[in-house]
């Protein structure tokens, strides 16, 4: 299944993306893409209703993060060695992990917003994982039961914020809508090996950014079971994996988004998104 | 007015504490203390109302954390000055932020779990303030507006997670259990002046941390100017000041916490906080 999130933001309802492509209305069935219905047994409630006798939504609404009521955002750092290696920094011998307030959550399309005195805003397609059952001190065996499926998250970063403004990365991960996430959840069942997506982003149509989860270091599976020795994760939290090579901070001369700048990325499978860099 | 909430984790109803210390519940006008309850309007509406005619809790319920649906809790690190200097480091420029994992927030007497693996699991008593109003680029001037009250956070951390095992602090501040907050949120117009506040932390009845706000570095105004250039501040969201000297990281030899120890630790006007440490 392919869930999402449309309407106004605040106002979000819950959808699917049926087979030919289609918005369709899950209104009638759960209040939101959100906590329990996540749950094994909430998607299984969903997946045995035929999309045919849901209500097609017309028009071309604005779609929402795909999932509601995010508790936490956990990412992980330099987590593909190519990408690290063009930032300078050594692969680490255990994952970097930081939060991005789930306050920069946004939907997939919707505009960045440049900081003010923001100079160096910058972009990293990843891919993110969703929980769907709460996960504390778990093996690898039973990590992927945890997973209720993935998304795209762009994890839009102020270079000089996170790395020249004092210790901690959160200061530049976290503004308001530094966190586009969607289209849509597509559950586990529809990804056969997560570590096996290409993933790409543009900007005003140059490629950036054309990688794939295969080149990730700590792969889904062993991020859920080392996670959770270290915090609770619930259903809703996202955990976002990691960029591969291609962000502007690496390139030289290096490249930052300026307003007006129009952002596309992709994973296979998991849809595209679009955003326009807008003066915040 | 002093708000709580009270009841079983994840059950907790709005109660307030009425002058002569007995909780008194507000099931009947607010639904939790939390979101819109804490804008201006909805405190004011409080207000309102005669303790008096407010039901009286019987017995001695557990106390929950004093705000729900906390959207996100911001940390400063290294702001008192005698603090930075027991860990070896310097006051820094600007504050470091950094985010704690909303799971990792509990009742004020709740226990803290030492996590599996833990050896250097740490105490630190803080000021915290409440946002009662969005805050986005607001100006010192501005920023008192925006606080609905404070409360009482012990920032427990995790030295070894934080510190040794890869960048980023957030592994070793977000285990479960490593917020207890509360007892309750004194709102605004209780506290004369917030950087003149007496704060104590005890184990086992020995005292280890011995401050004032008044030796804070940044201060609360200048705290909700700074963060709102950063990300918005939302109704609910918690900031947790950092932490006078006395920290068991900073002693010599150091003292950590072990399973048993009852630690308890207070701020002038803000009531006390008493946990048992237990093994997770």
């Amino acid at each position: 299944m392919k869930l999402l999130r449309y309407g106004p933001p605040g106002q979000e309802k819950p959808g699917l993306l049926d087979a030919d492509g289609r918005i369709r209305d899950l209104s009638a069935h759960v209040d939101d893409i959100a906590g329990a219905v996540l749950l094994p047994d909430g998607l299984d409630r969903l997946r045995a209703i035929d999309p045919a006798t849901l209500p097609l939504v017309e028009g071309d609404p604005r779609l929402g993060p795909c999932v509601g009521r995010v508790g936490k955002m956990v990412c992980i750092g330099l987590n593909f060695s190519d990408h690290a290696a063009e930032t300078g920094m050594a692969v680490p011998p255990e994952p970097i992990i930081f939060l991005k307030a789930t306050s920069a959550i946004v939907g997939p399309n919707d505009p960045i917003e440049l900081p003010r005195g923001s100079e160096k805003t910058d972009w990293e397609v990843e891919l993110a994982f969703v929980i769907g059952k709460t996960a504390k001190y778990v093996s690898e065996d039973e990590a992927m039961d945890h997973v209720a499926g993935y998304c795209i998250v762009n994890d839009v970063s102020e270079r000089a914020f996170q790395i020249e403004r004092q210790g901690q990365w959160t200061k530049g991960k976290s503004c308001d809508s530094f966190g586009p996430t969607g289209p849509w959840l597509v559950t586990r069942d529809e990804i056969e090996d997560p570590q096996k997506l290409k993933m790409w982003l543009e900007v005003n149509g140059h490629r950036y950014q054309d990688g794939s989860s295969a080149t990730m270091v700590y792969g889904v599976r062993y991020l859920v079971s080392y996670l959770s020795r270290f915090m609770s994760l619930q259903p809703g939290d996202i955990i976002s994996t990691g960029t591969p090579p291609g962000v502007g901070m690496g390139r030289k001369p290096q490249v930052f988004l300026k307003a007006g700048d129009v952002v596309e990325l992709g994973i296979e499978g998991l849809g595209t998104q679009r955003q326009t860099v807008v003066q915040g």
